[in-house]
């Protein structure tokens, strides 16, 4: 039997907690805030940050939010970040991605100090995780790891593989998987025979961007699939897994939505609260 | 037939291209210079820094050399650091580890500028690395890259195995090879059936420091072997592989001594070369 794991629920646990975390670690005072800075007038990003701040006013947080018009220079958005830096009141900051063309992401990114870098996405950061020391990590791999971790899946010791190496999933979702002792393999589109290294997998991490490319004969029996994916199709959304084909297959498995996705929101803001515990200690 | 890895050869074409940037590229007034950096009287570390520093010299570069009490407080080391940090006529610094007790090495590395941080073990050159960006590599991992190569190693598309996931060595090496199209396992002492997955590797890198670990039972015929470990025994300098048993099987194999050994020194001559070229660039 395959199971579907719920990231809903799982995202509404770690949202509680966060709540909870807020209401009796914090006083009005010292609530954690989040700053989100968006860049110009991209329809979708304006919505992606709108739920961010709306998630954060509902959990008790201080919302902060900088509008810079899409013309801006690199100096005028490094400035707003010079500033949000400063700022003792913001706990996180966090730059919508992506920026409009013109712009380097990485060196604004790296503006960001790593006590505040809630995405995890700072060269910093990802030297920390690397490393396997204190610091936020990226808010979708730290998703997946929580909803491994809710429905009880063995890391230690487990065969993991990540199919993608990105900077937002696949590459820091690798130095995670091997900071908890799974034997963890990095594939990516110059893998030659994929599903011969994805069947190896008890834990499938599958962040390639390719709508459909992993079916049956990719997946060991009884392997725990998590899809991060996701694809906007004539049926609706769908992830990279082809999930209707693995019924039976696999142990458990990531609904496209409502696997991953409500995780990485949810993720950002337990990063905040982190964020906001780290400024405490270095104070 | 098994053939071995010549690494003195390889590390004399590195050093040979050293000299020859040196000459070439600089002047007697812009010579890459290599700062040293030594607390306390450790023999062992005294005789490594030496050999460095002769080295440097012998290649045409700028020796800069601190000797610092074995009791120097962290501010002291520290200030050292930001010494030469500063100074426009140090292209490299290297702290030579471990450090006396008492001493945060992480910290102290870290204060170390990027663009400086010729043994690529500073947070920030692991994130450069982690993000596949430009920076300066640690050196071990970075001479096992050169060797591979000068051997007309296939590198894209292979699989690759890397035992142990230490800052130094496994941990970099993953990432530098799956940033080189490998598809990259990385294995360590929490690997339940290490055999079963070293011998699926084209490319295996053993940096396990275990002493004999790596026989037969774990090599595929014809893969490449690199052995980063070495242990003195009472037979003489050993590594983590079992070398005497693989004639036949593997296809290369590096020796021990005489393998990766001479090649971390190289590498760290061509990083102070190209630290020069990045100060050049950044001034």
């Amino acid at each position: 039997m395959t199971e579907w794991i719920d990231g809903k629920r799982v995202a509404q646990r770690i949202r509680d907690q966060v709540a909870h975390d807020v209401a009796t670690s914090f006083t009005a005072d010292t609530s954690p805030g989040l700053a989100t800075v968006l860049v110009g007038d991209d329809p979708a990003s304006a919505v992606y940050v709108g739920s961010k701040r709306r998630m954060v006013r509902h959990l008790g947080m201080r919302d902060v939010h900088r509008a810079v018009p899409s013309d801006a220079a690199q100096a005028e958005v490094a400035a707003v970040l010079d500033e949000l830096a400063e700022d003792p009141a913001v706990s996180g900051i966090l730059l919508q991605l992506p920026l409009p063309s013109g712009l380097d992401a990485a060196a604004l990114i790296d503006r960001i100090p790593v006590a505040k870098d809630v995405d995890g996405l700072s060269t910093v950061s990802a030297g920390l995780l690397a490393r396997d020391r204190f610091g936020l990590r990226p808010c979708t791999p730290a998703g997946v790891l929580e909803l491994l971790d809710a429905e009880g899946v063995k890391i230690e010791g487990a065969t993991a593989v990540v199919v993608g190496r990105s900077d937002l999933v696949g590459r820091p979702m690798g130095q995670m998987l091997v900071n908890r002792d799974a034997t963890v393999t990095v594939t990516h589109k110059a893998t030659p025979d994929l599903p011969a290294v994805t069947r190896e997998a008890d834990v499938l991490v599958v962040a390639a961007g390719v709508h459909g490319l992993i079916g049956p004969e990719h997946v060991k029996p009884g392997a725990t699939v998590i899809d991060v994916g996701i694809h906007r199709t004539p049926a609706g959304l769908a992830g990279d897994v082809r999930a209707a084909e693995l019924g039976g297959l696999a142990r458990r498995l990531t609904p496209v939505p409502g696997g991953v996705g409500p995780m990485t929101i949810a993720m950002l803001m337990a990063n905040t609260v982190k964020a906001a515990r780290w400024a405490r200690r270095l104070a």
